[in-house]
């Protein structure tokens, strides 16, 4: 049934739009404070070292510089990952002491009164190194006698899942062909705009405030109080404008708490901040796959079982990589309907710069596979390969082998428009001879679009919640206290929507608090495209406490019941009689300014129906929704140069319900830029260790130049369970982008890119191969 | 019955005091942002006189001069005193354009890049006045021919208040005696240590935002969107630390706006501080009051009935003055039991600065008259002063003849243990013939204790109210979003207990944020001697409405009713059984990290049973509870200089309950360093209008060295309302304490002040006078 909204799905002004072109809104890095240090990190030269002895003496007799820090005057407390999954995930350490183990690991620090100073003082720290042998390759890497890069992990294997789901008695019998590959996928860089700063304040009771550019203020703050020793109770996180995170400021690094402790040293406010190439070397970026992927399939299309076997390009530490492949694994097992999946998973040490949370956390190396691979499939078994994914896939109100439970789904729909406004089935047979050849592709995605719960207190288990307080005072203002984070995505316009849209007020009449960890209540954090989901109905639920409020105030005084009342345009009206009403404000003070006044607070806690019943199997409904969505690439080839321009884009996607238009379109073009740019350009290029391009000139990512048209399509299928019908949208816009333009380039030229980014002289000397090949046999592009 | 309490009562640390002593706290002149302007106001140096023009075209071309505004250049909307009460009390205009009024009044302002710039601007502004001859006397601005201060205003009289309570038919009817003097009191200034400042920042949405030390930061708001047309909704004032009030920082003044337009003029932020000078000019301070009292009583002590003549000297614009005088009445109608009260009251416009709220809001005139006459009747019935008032105190569960309903009250015990513990008894009679002669006196007081419901929103009505948010995270740290505001005095302290004995946390386990109208529940503000009992009732509520949800969520997990539980020392334990129980963080993390997680959060708001029902005749129960209290005032006169020494001084006061003994001790003490000051040494002094004291070296506050030994006696009432039984004991301390002073002057040397302060002129010319007048009568003292 369509509802008439107000302000939910309307085209509004991005809540804090005003406030960044004008340069109004405070980032970490615009943070100063009386007093306040500039500090800087030592890093490793060296892949792989030992470290024989640190020299800070020079250093320290210079002028400006207030502290120095090396391993030995930091808590050696192990952190990083899920400590709550298992104690030896947490290999990271503030500041190393006996090895390095990648171009970039921290040696020692300094604060200074200035950044110049800081530098110099780095450039006289004197550190004796003995350089060990390095590995960069985690096949290598897991090879007997390769060099071990953390004591007690056998093989540099960090962990490795052995997981099964659905009929593994029957395993692959049935099929009428088992189609195997490899593919592989590269490192690539979230470069937000905004490099990651921290300022660090303690007060003279010990309090420690924090302001950082944080996606989960709340475990942010945990996990500092673990490595420090400081009771949490103590920090209040105060999370700046995020000026983008794309992951990348989900967990806690070591320059964090490097960062509290030179305020600690010094007594004095302290500011971290990194440089691009600081972004590059000791971000978090994506971790480059494997995949040996085999898929049993019978003649008619019909999905038989999958056999995977993914190697995850772990890096030094491990940060949240052993977490990536699990979700990794929903594109084989979730996306369509397979009875069988064998899911091998290694995550696997290198010395290299680590990944971990990025956009889509594993879904895109998964999807670039299992997408690829199912063209592959349908080439095979001679079907259209449109027609093949719509055979399997999922369906609304179903389950899959590893207990996700899909209640909307719109992949069909969204396989079918994506299609015809690509023009599939004319352009899929469109190729010439010419130089410049055409093809297009497609390839669909699932996401967790209901939250995901999987971060939690060791000890205490997990939350995947949002608390809210929405307060309207007597003009009829609303305030909201809200723990959510919006990190440049749009979170708080949508929040400002839902509350104005449930009271019955203006978008203009909303206004958001926070986050910090004291003033605002719990939210697990930004990650998992969750927070349209999860406080969006936090923030729905405390507005509907707050209306209930106010509709049994007015009610008093119009002499109507409450459940006959609403709120709409900023009056309280007969929900049958509109005319018969009075102004909001005018309720809210006729009740405040009474003798037994009352005022308007509501409150909510919200915490999806999802998570992960069985952690030993990985089964259970991880999220409260799934998003789905088809993405067709239709790209022209040089064949002369191997250059693969992308000319046209569909992306349609499930999104529940469209809250916020212009939020949505920009979060799908933006997904859709990333995605070509991981398709095409994107690549961190690693030496023996060292990153050659850490930075903008060398890296390519796309710019509004560089973009197609991209045509949007929003699917509704109305969640049951979202705000509003909304599902959340935030990662899917790059999932399957890569195997859509892969399929495409297949479809122009016949030749197959397993291995991304599809660069022009990959493309071209597949097609010289190709063309070698085609002289022995023939073939039907079909 | 008396209970254990962990927190209240004890003796915790000043809850801010550590930032205070270190400096971290932030006061409105520690705000410095980007870009910010220093703007200064020109005032007018004729206490009457009309404008004929201003040249403002020097001082424009001054480089570093941003904005210069005149009156007509702002909106001339009358404000000031309570819009709600009548219109025409809003005498006030942001700056001027017809006349000027006092010394002091505003005429134009400017923003400038510095001080000294905007200071050289405002020498450069020509104004050419006409001068007006002036008025600074009330009774002779009452005079028919006086000159005119307010159009329209006749005989200069603001407002006159004709009422009579009681049995007026019977009045003065069965007095054996009709005693009847004049009583005059000074004008004295707050001498806040922290003058009043003043930053206003508009975003690019046209979004002010206002950090101000204000006593009053939600009624601020209203009247800043009142005078400037600006949306209150789109206001946030964010309440700076408050370097004392006393009532000065309740109204909103001229350069409240002046620095709001300023800052909207030059799109830049505007901070505008007041000098001390200015502070003693165009400050709120204490009005001048006449007295004009007769009593009426049996020769047994019984009183029958008082007439009073008041006479306000409003100075030049009502601010709160309107009000005063009605507080002032509750001396003569409230403390003692007399059956019949006429009281007029006039409140006089003269050509010199205002009056507003300061501490006491004319009680401690009030005071001063009535408990100087007490002992003048007690001498002329032949009665002691303590046998006067224990015969005529009020009592626990009675009433007013105004309609005060006295609940709890202890003004009998107070008389009697102040008069024990100052030596009544001995030292009433220890007059000797040396130079230096020692005298005891007493006095007493009554004053609203439980909020005092006389501020609204125009329109609406009145509130007296305190929301409050008290969160609770998984660490068992509290959180507290009060609105209420500490202004030095220590409310975050009481707060902070208040909420930690509820919880059964630890003192420094709570910690409060705001208060800003934005982010904090509304509260009325610091006036009245309200927050303890006003947000102490809130905090306490909002606090048990996190337990009632933590015992609930315990209850769970213990499998005991809630009922049977509770919080102590941040376990929760079976109350039968406390061997039994759990930590507090165990079952919040239990709570919050399970699959249906749950968050604490408690709100409430707290209106206390009170208000004026009947706003004509001024009668109904203005507060939901009185203080009470006695001061017993040892001296020592100089009989050859006229000297006051206060050599020995106790303060019994009705507390309710002892919440915080230490902040309890430092505000008697404090009052009472106020009330000896308002005594014996300060005075603003005019000259034809124009102060002539305006500075600390010739206006004598007293410090730590002039304060005598004073013992506090706390009469712990537990009243039934208040937060565990407590009253409001802000303003009580300095209320009795220039009568105490005054009969202890007459018991010395027999010669009776009436006409504050008692300078060592005025006793030196009384007793020479005494000593004229002795040689015709004789006289005894008693």
């Amino acid at each position: 049934m369509e509802q008439n909204f107000a302000v939910v799905g309307q085209k509004v002004h991005k809540y804090d739009g005003h406030k960044k072109v004008t340069g109004e809104v405070e980032y970490s890095t615009d943070i100063v404070l009386p007093g306040m240090l500039q500090a800087k990190i030592l890093r490793s030269p060296h892949p792989h070292a030992r470290i024989l002895n640190i020299d800070t003496s020079a250093a320290s007799r210079l002028p400006g510089v207030k502290a120095i820090l090396t391993g030995k005057d930091v808590p050696q407390v192990g952190f990083g990952a899920e400590r709550d999954f298992s104690p030896q995930w947490g290999d990271q350490r503030i500041l190393k002491t006996d090895k390095v183990r990648y171009v970039g690991d921290e040696v020692a620090a300094v604060a200074a009164t200035d950044e110049e100073t800081a530098l110099e003082a780095l450039s006289l720290i004197r550190v004796d190194y003995e350089e060990l042998p390095g590995v960069f390759d985690p096949e290598a890497a897991m090879l007997p006698g390769a060099p071990q890069i953390h004591a007690g992990i056998k093989n540099n294997i960090s962990i490795f899942f052995p997981l099964m789901f659905g009929d593994t008695a029957n395993g692959m019998k049935g099929a009428d062909y088992i189609i195997e590959d490899k593919f592989t996928t590269q490192m690539v860089n979230q470069c937000t705009m905004g490099p990651r700063c921290i300022v660090s304040q303690f007060d003279h009771s010990g309090n420690l405030k924090v302001w950082r550019d944080t996606q989960f203020p709340y475990p942010f703050r945990a996990e500092l109080s673990h490595v420090l020793g400081i009771p949490a109770s103590k920090i209040n996180i105060v999370r700046t404008a995020v000026g983008g995170g794309f992951g990348s400021k989900i967990d806690m690094q070591p320059f964090d708490p490097i960062s509290v402790l030179l305020a600690k040293e010094t007594g004095r406010p302290v500011k971290l901040e990194y440089t691009r190439e600081e972004e590059f070397i000791a971000g978090h970026p994506r971790h480059p796959f494997a995949f040996y992927l085999k898929t049993g399939v019978k003649k008619d299309g019909t999905l038989v079982g999958r056999e995977v076997k993914c190697i995850v390009d772990n890096g030094a530490y491990n940060a949240l990589g052993p977490l990536v492949p699990l979700v990794a694994m929903h594109a084989f097992v979730g996306l369509y309907r397979v009875p069988y999946v064998k899911y091998d998973a290694y995550v696997v040490y290198t010395n290299k710069s680590f990944g971990s949370a990025f956009r889509g956390f594993g879904n895109p190396q998964g999807t670039f596979a299992v997408e690829s691979h199912m063209d592959m499939i349908a080439e095979k078994i001679g079907m259209d390969p449109l027609e093949l994914r719509l055979k399997n896939a999922n369906q609304p109100n179903t389950g899959t082998i590893n207990g996700l439970k899909i209640t909307s789904c719109g992949l069909t729909e969204c396989l079918q428009k994506a299609a015809d406004s690509g023009g599939w089935a004319e352009k899929r047979k469109q190729n010439s001879s010419q130089v410049k050849k055409r093809g297009i592709g497609m390839a669909s995605l699932i996401h967790v679009a209901g939250g995901a719960r999987v971060f939690g207190l060791p000890g205490a288990g997990l939350s995947d919640g949002t608390g809210a307080i929405v307060k309207v005072d007597d003009f009829g203002k609303v305030v909201v206290l809200s723990g959510a984070t919006d990190i440049g995505e749009g979170a708080d316009t949508i929040q400002a929507q839902i509350v104005a849209e449930t009271l019955g007020v203006r978008y203009e009449d909303v206004v958001l608090h926070g986050p910090d960890t004291e003033s605002t209540p719990f939210d697990l954090g930004c990650h998992a495209s969750r927070t349209t989901f999860c406080a969006g109905n936090a923030v729905k639920l405390a507005a509907l406490d707050a209306k209930r409020q106010i509709l049994k105030l007015a009610a008093e005084h119009l002499g109507v019941p409450a459940d006959q009342l609403d709120i709409r345009n900023r009056q309280v009206l007969v929900k049958e009689k509109p005319e018969k009403g009075l102004p909001l404000t005018e309720v809210l003070q006729k009740a405040h300014y009474d003798l037994q006044g009352k005022i308007v607070i509501g409150t909510a806690y919200y915490e999806p129906p999802n998570g992960i019943t069985d952690p030993q199997t990985v089964t259970g409904n991880m999220s409260a929704t799934y998003a789905f969505g088809t993405h067709v690439a239709e790209v022209e080839v040089d064949t002369e140069t191997g250059q693969v321009q992308v000319v046209n884009f569909v992306a349609a996607h499930d999104v529940g319900k469209v809250l916020n238009p212009l939020g949505l379109e920009g979060q799908m073009q933006g997904g859709v830029a990333q995605g070509i740019g991981y398709s095409l350009t994107e690549e961190v290029v690693f030496d023996q260790g060292k990153i050659v391009n850490p930075h903008f000139l060398d890296y390519k990512i796309l710019t509004a130049l560089d973009m197609p048209t991209v045509k949007t399509i929003n699917v509704e299928t109305i969640d049951p369970e979202g705000p509003f019908g909304a599902k959340g949208v935030a990662e899917p816009g790059l999932v399957p982008t890569a195997a859509a333009i892969a399929n495409a380039v297949y479809n122009a030229v016949g030749v197959r890119i397993k291995d991304l980014p599809i660069t022009p002289e990959k493309v071209l000397q597949a097609i010289e191969e190709e063309a070698g090949h085609n002289k022995l046999f023939s073939r039907n592009f079909t």
